[in-house]
Parts: structure tokens; C-alpha cells; sequence
């Protein structure tokens, strides 16, 4: 008898829940739901206005997406309950709520405080936290700044709780718990907390040997930090372990069965792994996207620079993951077919029943690397690794009356398979080996002409997971695992990878005359990367200022 | 009873002649003659194939063009040729055709040989003997080289003539004279051979003092160049003098009485200056158009490092005009405006009523400077001031997801004007200063918003010349020159200037805020113009040897 579960991939605007066949990881049905209350990033439901920078959620839609998609998915699949085995879920990081000691979110009881809902994971309002946090841990020469390549994210946890306790510190107070929403929603289902070792190692500086930063550093961030970590976190539990089983009462709101077993949480990104078949060390995915986020394993602690982090028990048990990404991929092409593509492309496409980037991709493949003369930087939104620098902008060179619009299109993608050679070359050079390389999202599957040019500017075989939903398949797999084998399910999430993962047959397998090429264009990124991006000449941060007074 | 004179502005693709009257520079009627054969860039008018780069023109073009635009103009202008005093012609240079003893062209006899005929300023097929030249002029430790900015350009004299005693030996030896087409229709209008020091000494490394280059240094061009200038050049008129009168044969067929004044050839762009009211010391005029020309006046002498030249009575008898140049401007916003402009900013122009280049000008000019945050050099079409490069390309930086069209349109043409600035500082930091500053051209005329960047860039005062003919109208006042006062034309240039050239009344006065940022941004172009454009790094040239390579 087919045995199946259930992932849940809580996106940044709604949540998709997948049901997949242990065995295979056959897609049986899916059911999607987007927040009602999508991201709050002007006012609170009662009207209460943000400032600028803030990104808020309600918690309740996580659960409204729960009880819709949940037996939505299990309709279109045909499946009954009774084979229903695990669930996993993966959320966006790092998403921070207060509760109260009954689990229940602070909005509930405080509607029209800010503070009291969740901080989306782009919430932006704690730069000025984060730029402290750093400069304490520099001078503390805090050792574990050096696993997040140097730099600590506003986006992540500490900031975040900082501008709680500095803003609102009477709600900082009566707050029980903070937790990632992630872990709340298997908290709700599964009637009791389990945090993530993968959220809270890379978004909450807590490592399996470590654990979270020394209490007088907290301190020093801000006296009421002092012992959040007894009082308001908690015991992290790895990925790949079993947090639960569904309450009653879920189970009922589910459609599904109570003692169904649920798995820990996991973030998007990370969970894509298994899914891909990737599970041993020296496997890294590209996660491509509207930005790109990769994922090596390891199975030693290196330190490289610039990385996003290395965490233990992160994405794998038992190996460590390392983590960097690109701040923009899909958006930077994206922004290219928006503003700049001139009237006459857009009816030749249309003539060709073609979407703009199927056009400009026609006639970009058609030249050779090099051909145009054109080098560019990718950094439209900045730079994560290897600089770690938000305030770095674009830049392109080599423009001659004679450049066509094709000519910077491929110039823009070329750059960020030069920015992702980088990130490699950083790695490897630090001693994290990267031996097989896969790619996950949208574009991966879509443009094969990109795919190529990856490979060869990065001088390997790429290789394309099967599946279209890699997130949510991968949380399905992290279910199987949670129910473990006597259930029907896995007993590691190797053991679900082998069975369930997997890739396409297409290999794209680098050009070598195209290599030679792109080595040569790739030392000039590289000489530009660092004059532009390590201080040798800070233009486009003075630049940022100009523009910053200018607009003020 | 009043006077009039005309004046014939040959460009590359058409003559214009036009009326105006003396002592006032009112401008009467016009006549245009576009040549028949245009531009021969790809075979003889007989059908031979001529090889890649070549330009060449057909002398009797120019003819037919004085016999049919001059009685249009005439007949427009409702002028009694009993009161036309003088003419004076500005051309192209160089522009040079070898020619018989009776001064016939020896493409008459030779209809088949492409040196036979015009080389067009822009026949670019003498690139090697040009680099053989700087090469050999270099080791020579020839001195007049720093009069040309220390390079002297394929398009000039004595690359053409090296072309033609290289490829075509027996048409060199079997050449009475070369000559400039300027100085041959002069030659044909008079009956006497008159070269213009304007035409000697921009382009064919004659100075007043010194000269043409000694013998022993052309003879190591070529050893038929040996005596090229005893033999087949001659003596040098300074502009501003009278070449001769109408013979009556060419008075005839221009419905023109014999005996009328016939000027010394002038250059398009320095014939320019009287017409704007120009003619004293620390003057300056930018000419405008697809790309831009500073013509500049000194007392003295001076040696500025990437000039294109400096001219004893180059411009103004008397004084010495300097030469600069920007390689592309008209062509560099219209370069955008062709490849970057998306539909629908094409489609708002056509509902507003404007063309692409209004719409972006209006979206344009609500930009502070500074706040696009977008910095770029104006290297299109390479660098010729003050770089004297043409292996230069564009650059530009602080893009982000963001960036707008109408952004990137006003960086480019930020660009140059801080283009000219580092031609102006370049200047003035070698003595030869400005304190005067018109435009003229197209683009002065019509767009307002440019010029007032242009203002608030260079931290200067800008005035507009008030005709829109400035070439035909400065030939004619040189014409006014050669009939002279007796005759009711004047004794000087000067005299003229100051009775029939002159600027509009809109003076665009710099704003001193924007001057202040501009000064901020201008600093970062010309650090990043140093890094790229003088060597630290050449990243530009190899990307274009890559791409040579890669097209080959």
C-alpha cells in the first residue's frame, strides 16, 4: 500500500501544500492560499500607520492557510488520510513573533501595537540595531561573527528583538517567548514548542557546539537581552527530527488523522536539497530565483569569508551547511525587460509569440562569449557574498554606439554567473569542495540557454532537480522522515532523498572554448569586483550618499 | 544701398549656400544640393569594390553642388548680383584628392583606381600608416607632436597621402598636387591654388613658424613623401585673407558677376566662432551636433596635453585657436533613445505629442542632481579629448532595481558635460583660459534643459549663437572680409563679428547648488576617467581585443 505526506512551503504572500508518494516523491495534488492580510507594510489591520522600512504578517494567516490548503491538497490528490504518514513545513527566516504562555501571538491581545505582530523576514526597521549589534561584536571580537562571513543581518534575529526591547519594551516584557513563526506553526500543531536548529543557526547565532551568544554580550545589546535566551528562546532541536504528532484538534481542521507525525521545521532554501538528491558533502544547489541563494555541504566547520553562514545539523544532519546568495538574479533580468527594452523588440517578440525574455534569450545566444565587449557588475540590489555590502550598486562598461539591447541582456546574465563563480571560487579556496553542482527555481527549468552559459562560466556540469516545487516536496520528504521507516516512511533524509529526489536527465556540460573565454572576462569581473567592492575606490557608497541627501 | 555675400558650408553629405546681408547678418535665402554619389563606401561609381574602411567622394559633387545651391540661394533671397560683394566656403577636413597640372582631379582620368579619388574626412583606412607615423614622430622626439595632443589621427593629411604612395605608388608620382577639396574649389572658383592655414594647420602638421615636418622625417614615412611638400603641397594663406575673385567662367554659372571676392577655405567647425560673435582672446565655443567640437582662443602658445590641435591663425588672424573634441554627443543620447527606451515610455510620448527625446527631457528635469545616484563616462565612441583614444568604450555605474530611463538618460548626458569640463579644466590648467563660453549647433538651440546642466556643470555662464547656419554664415562674413571695407565689406574678421554674428538673449546662468553636487560627482568621474582612461586599468582595450578575436 502507497504510503504519502504532506509539505507545507509558507512562502512571503501564501503557502502551497503538496502531497507526495513516499517511494517515489510523485506529486499527487496540490492546494495554495494567500494571506488575507498579505505583507503590512503601511499600516496595522486597525489602521494604526507604520513607519518606513517596516514588513509585518499576521499570524493568523498561517493557520487559515493551514486549514485551507492543507485539505484542498488532499482533495486534488485523491488521497485518503488514513495513508497519510508525516507533514513538513518550511517557512521564510527569519520571521519573529512574540506569544503569550498559552502559545497565543501578543496581536491578538494588542491590535494596534506594532511590535506585538510578526516581523516579516524583510523588515528592514532594525538597521540601525543590526549596525550596533556588529560593532559591539567587532570590538568584543566575538569569534562566532566570523561564521556569518563577518556581518549580522538586520533581517535576522537579534536585530529584531533589539528594536522590540528599545521601542516597546513594556510588550518585550509581558512577551513569554519570541519564536520563529515557522516554529509557532508546528508549536500550534503539534501542542508543543520545537525550535529549528536550521532557523536559529542561521538566523539566531546559535551553533550545536555554542549555542547562542555569551549573556554579556546580550547584555550589552541592551540590558533586557540580558537572559532572553533562558527566558524567551529555548532548546533548538535538529532538523530531520520528529517535533511532534497533530493534535486532535488540528487533525480535525486538517482532515487528517491525530498522531500524524510532524517533522521540525525547516527555511526554503535549505530544505531544496533532499529533494534535489543532494545529501552527501561537496553537493552544492543554486536556488534560482528572483535573487539566488546557495547551499554546500560540508563536513567540517571552514570558515570562509562572506559567506551568509555555516550551520551544523543546519540542512543535513550530522554534515554542516553552508550558506552564501546573490541579492539579485531573476530581478536583475526582470528589471532589464522593464526598463529598457526599446518599442521594437516588444512587437518582434509579440510577432514571434514570444515573451520579451524569450526574445532577447533568441538573440543573445546567438553571439559568442566576448563578442560584445561588454563587463558588467551584479549588483542592482547590492551584494551578499562574498562582500556583504547592501550599499554596492551596478555597473557595466565596454558600451559602444553599435551595442544592441541583446548584447546587455546576456552582458547581465553573464555577470551573475560571474558573481556565482566568485561565491564557488571563495569556497573552494577556503576548503569548503564543491564536486556537484545542481540548480533549483523557476529559471533553472525555463532557459536553458542560461543554464549553458552557467556552466560554462563556471567550468562544470550543472545538473537541474526534477522537481517544480523543490521547497514544498523537500518539506513532504522531511515529513516521511519524521514518521521514520515502521511507519512507511524513512529512517534518515538521506535514505528519503535517494528514493524520492532526483534530477532531470538533461546535464548541461561546459563548452571548453567557451571556458577559455570566460576565464579571461571573468579575471576582469574579478579585478572590478574587488576595486569597486573592497575599498579601493568607494564611488558607489558616496554615490549612495549623494543620492541620500539629494532625496532627503 | 545694402550689401550681401554668401557663404557655402560643404558638408558630408550636402552643400547649403546662403544670402545674408552685410552689416547685419540677416540671413536672405538658402540653397542645399545633396551630392549625387554621397559617401563611396563600398564601390566606385564604375562598380569596383573598395576595401573595408574606406571613404571616399566624388570631386564633381562639389561642383555641381556651388552651380545649383548658390542660384537657389540667389533667387531665394531676392538678391541683384550687382550687390554680392564676396563669398567665402567652409568644408570638411581632411578631405584630399590628387590633382593634374591644369588641376583637373585624377579620377577623371582614372575612373577604376579608388586612391584617384577624394579620401572623405572619415576614410579610415590609413589607421596603420597612422600608427606608424606617431610611432616614428615619437622615437624622433618630433616636437611638433605636442601641438596635436601627442597623436595624430588616421583621418589627417599625412596618413592619406602614405595610404596612397604605399598602395598606389604610380598614382602618387603621376599626382601634380594634393590638395584639401576645400582649397581645390577655391582653386576652381578663382583659378588660383590658395591653401588655408586652417585646413594646413589642423590637419596636416603645419605651423606658421615651423612649417611642415622636415624632409627627413617624411622621408622616412615613405621615400616618395620625401619632397611631397616642395613638390605636390605649397604655400599657406591665412584664413581671413581674399583667395581671389570669381573667373568669369565660374561667375557665369553661378549667375555671379567675375571679379567678386572669393575668401580662403575655413573649416566647418572654426567658421564658426565670428558668427557667434567670437573673435577675442580666452573665448570658447562648443559646436554641438552628433559630436561636439570646443574651439577655443589664446594670445599665446600653449601645450595641452590631448588637444587636437593649436593654430596660428587657425580661426582668427592673430591669435591662436585651439582645437578639442568630444567623440560623441547627439550620438550618444540618440544611441539611447534608439536601443533603451522601453514601449511604454513610447507610448506616453505619442499622447503627450513629444518625441522620445522630449518626453525623457521632461521626466529628466525633475531630477535633483545626484539623485539617480548613476555616474557614467562618455566613452561610446571613445575618448577623443582629452585621451586621444579611440579604444576607450562607455561605463556606467549605480544602477539598482530601481533606475529609471529618464535616470540613465540624464547620466548620459551629465557624462558630457563632465566630458567638457575636463577639456575646459584641462585647458585653463595649462594657461589657456576661458572666460567666455558659447554653444552653437542643434542641440543648443533646441534643449534648454541640456544646456543648463551644461551651465551648472562647468560652473559657467553659457551663451547661445543666434544663427542656426553658423557655418554658411561665418563663411560669408569671411567672404565680407575678402571684398573688404572699400568695396562695403569690412577690413577684419573682427569688424565683422561685431556687425553680423552675435548670441541669443538667453544667457543660462549656473545655479550654484546644483554646481556644488556637481562638483561632488564630478570628482568621481574623473578619478574612475583616470583609472579607466590612463592606463592603471585597461580593462576596456582588452575587452575590445577579446571581442576583435571573438568576431574574427
Amino acid at each position: 500500500m502507497a504510503k504519502y505526506v504532506i509539505g507545507i512551503d509558507y512562502g512571503t504572500l501564501s503557502a502551497r501544500a503538496l502531497v507526495c508518494e513516499v517511494g517515489t516523491g510523485r506529486e499527487l495534488g496540490e492546494g495554495v492560499f494567500e494571506y488575507p492580510h498579505a505583507v503590512m507594510d503601511e499600516c496595522l489591520p486597525d489602521g494604526t500607520v507604520l513607519p518606513p522600512d517596516w514588513a509585518l504578517e499576521h499570524p493568523q494567516d498561517y493557520l487559515d492557510a493551514l486549514y485551507a490548503a492543507v485539505p484542498e491538497a488532499l482533495k486534488n490528490a485523491g488521497v485518503d488520510k488514513d495513508d497519510v504518514i508525516g507533514l513538513g513545513i518550511d517557512f521564510t527566516a527569519c520571521t519573529l513573533m512574540p506569544i503569550d504562555k498559552n502559545g497565543d501571538p501578543l496581536s491578538d491581545k494588542y491590535p494596534s501595537r506594532p511590535h506585538a505582530y510578526v516581523k516579516l523576514w524583510k523588515h528592514h526597521a532594525a538597521q540601525e540595531q543590526a549596525n550596533r549589534l556588529n560593532h559591539i561584536a567587532e570590538e568584543r571580537g566575538e569569534k562566532w561573527l566570523k561564521r556569518y562571513g563577518g556581518k549580522i543581518s538586520s533581517e535576522w534575529m537579534f536585530p529584531k528583538l533589539m528594536q522590540t526591547a528599545e521601542e516597546d519594551p513594556e510588550l518585550f516584557k509581558e512577551a513569554d517567548r519570541f519564536i520563529e513563526a515557522g516554529d509557532w506553526v508546528i508549536l500550534r500543531m503539534t501542542g508543543k514548542e520545537t525550535r529549528s536548529s536550521c532557523m536559529a543557526g542561521y538566523k539566531a547565532i546559535w551553533s550545536k557546539r555554542e549555542g547562542y551568544p555569551p549573556r554579556d554580550f546580550l547584555k550589552q545589546l541592551n540590558p533586557l537581552l540580558e537572559n532572553v535566551v533562558e527566558e524567551k528562546l529555548g532548546k533548538v532541536t535538529s532538523i530531520g527530527s520528529k517535533a511532534g504528532e497533530l493534535t486532535e484538534e488540528m487533525a480535525a481542521k486538517l482532515g487528517l488523522n491525530p498522531g500524524t507525525a510532524v517533522a521540525v521545521c525547516n527555511v526554503d532554501a535549505h530544505v531544496s536539497l533532499p529533494p534535489a538528491g543532494l545529501t552527501q558533502k561537496g553537493s552544492m544547489l543554486m536556488v534560482m530565483g528572483t535573487s539566488s541563494c546557495h547551499i554546500m555541504l560540508g563536513d567540517e566547520e571552514k570558515i570562509v569569508p562572506g559567506m551568509c553562514g555555516v550551520v551544523e545539523d543546519g540542512v543535513v544532519p550530522g554534515l554542516f551547511g553552508y550558506e552564501a546568495g546573490q541579492s539579485c538574479l531573476g530581478d536583475h533580468y526582470n528589471w532589464f525587460v522593464d526598463n529598457c527594452v526599446p518599442e521594437a523588440y516588444e512587437i518582434a517578440a509579440r510577432e514571434k509569440g514570444m515573451n520579451t525574455h524569450q526574445y532577447l534569450t533568441s538573440l543573445a545566444e546567438k553571439q559568442k562569449p566576448g563578442e560584445s565587449g561588454l563587463l558588467a557588475l551584479d549588483w542592482w540590489n547590492g551584494n551578499r557574498s562574498v562582500l556583504v555590502d547592501v550599499d554596492l550598486t551596478g555597473m557595466m562598461l565596454g558600451m559602444t554606439l553599435t551595442t544592441k539591447p541583446e548584447e546587455i541582456y546576456r552582458a547581465l546574465i553573464e555577470a551573475t554567473a560571474y558573481g556565482t563563480r566568485i561565491i564557488i571560487d571563495t569556497f573552494e579556496e577556503n576548503g569548503v569542495m564543491i564536486d556537484k553542482l545542481f540548480a533549483c527555481g523557476g529559471i533553472s527549468q525555463k532557459n536553458p540557454f542560461l543554464m549553458q552559459l552557467f556552466a560554462d562560466v563556471l567550468k562544470r556540469e550543472i545538473r537541474i532537480a526534477r522537481s517544480t516545487q523543490t521547497p514544498a516536496l523537500g518539506s513532504a520528504m522531511f515529513g516521511a522522515v519524521a514518521a521514520g521507516k515502521a511507519k512507511g516512511g524513512y529512517d534518515s533524509i538521506e535514505q528519503a532523498a535517494a528514493e524520492m529526489g532526483g534530477a532531470l536527465p538533461t546535464v548541461y556540460v561546459p563548452n571548453e572554448e567557451n571556458g577559455r573565454i570566460y576565464d579571461e572576462l571573468y579575471s576582469e569581473y574579478r579585478r572590478l569586483h574587488d576595486y569597486f567592492g573592497r575599498g579601493e575606490n568607494d564611488v558607489m557608497k558616496r554615490l549612495k550618499d549623494i543620492r541620500r541627501r539629494q532625496r532627503a
